[in-house]
């Protein structure tokens, strides 16, 4: 994963980054401006939880590169993705079978940002989501991953059943999580291995759950439906660490 | 034990608190939306006679504390904390050796609920948390917590320590998290016993720490520091269970 620091501009180019979810790490904007479109910066911004401060026109005009900051200029990161082959390629190099978590629609960032930092403690090669749907790497999910964006390679795919598919050909199982699955703990988990995780209200969609090779469930002993999942996702992901230590 | 107003937002949080019988003394749902959960939250609170007022979206996101009402949000009677004795007590009656989690100043309202949530599903007995410097039970803490606050205790202790060395003398084991610890697989986390878990940045504090019994550490194989507290809570707290189920 790359990290490019980059300047944003003028009002409509810092509202399309915010909008798009662009990674914005700093946000400057003219001290006292009430206009209606700086606050609907103010009000994105607060929304992709992007850091602002408010400063003079000397300041603006100091940092910007343009001379054209219009009243707002924003520092973002562009992340890059990866692709699924890097993945492979960096399991090969670590000599170690894959491990890579695969999450259907996560739509929290601080969701995908967690589990992001949990996949690179877990020691997984990669983090792959779908395109459509699903939450890209925005500026929070920068910062709830701690980090592990910087190490953990995430890359986008069109259709996360077609990508399992495709790894399974190349030797690699399936497990994903659902309630009515086998308990993680009588499953064996090790070998090259994906573990999916489905999304904050419906969890695995029915057509990837049908191409996964095993459904873990983790036993639950409460009185309400789920975990939150980012811990689900840790949950499941120690339980792979813990085989694969033992094995 | 208090008992003050709290406003609760969100389809899951008020679901959950209507069917467990939490008195609501005002219900305001979005004018207009008939999709499923809110017709289910309807007809509960049409059982609980709790009052319903339709208003404009204006309207909750005016109400609205977090932000993410999701078109419902319930002006209740806040959650009473309970006491250490009560947890001691709901394992006795269910005939299981006592399971408590400890927070050492957890400080985000997300990372709290998230983790009264995994008690919950964990069967653990109850989380105690200090009254100084963490965040108590807000509505963004019952929300992220998926209803477990009307299931699972929280007590408010004054010192943690002290809690600790006391549960100690009635039998208790304690187990904090901390990276220099043994890894938690080569630990015996099974019997009547207590998990210490830190803070987003520092981690379990050093009285609380000298106090515990054991050191329990994740196996990190990445990049980073550390895993999210909630994460953490969860990846240990689901070793006790295993270690539980399997002894």
């Amino acid at each position: 994963m790359r990290e490019e620091s980059q300047i944003i501009e003028g009002r409509n180019a810092v509202l399309e980054a915010l909008r798009a979810g662009k990674p914005i790490d700093k946000l400057f904007v003219l001290d006292g401006c009430q206009d209606g479109p700086i606050n609907t910066i103010k009000r994105e911004a607060r929304k992709q939880e992007a850091p602002v401060s408010f400063v003079s026109k000397e300041r603006l005009d100091q940092l910007s590169e343009t001379g054209k900051h219009q009243g707002v200029l924003a520092y973002g990161a562009a992340y890059a993705y990866a692709e699924v082959e890097d993945m492979l390629r960096l399991a090969q190099e670590r000599g170690e079978a894959p491990f890579l978590f695969l999450l259907d629609n996560i739509e929290d960032p601080h969701n995908l940002g967690a589990i992001i930092r949990t996949a690179n403690l877990a020691g997984a090669h990669g983090v792959i989501i779908p395109k459509r749907r699903a939450v890209g790497l925005t500026s929070v999910v920068a910062r709830t991953s701690a980090g592990a964006l910087n190490y953990t390679p995430v890359a986008r795919v069109t259709n996360l059943s077609a990508t399992i598919s495709d790894l399974k050909k190349q030797g690699m199982w399936f497990v994903c999580a659902d309630m009515g699955g086998e308990t993680m703990y009588d499953l064996n988990l090790t070998g090259p291995i994906g573990l999916v995780v489905g999304n904050e209200g419906e969890g695995v969609g029915r057509l990837v759950k049908e191409v996964c090779d095993y459904v873990a469930a983790i036993p639950m002993r409460g009185n309400i439906d789920s975990l939150n999942a980012s811990v689900a996702a840790g949950v499941l992901a120690y339980e792979i660490v813990r085989q694969r230590l033992k094995g």
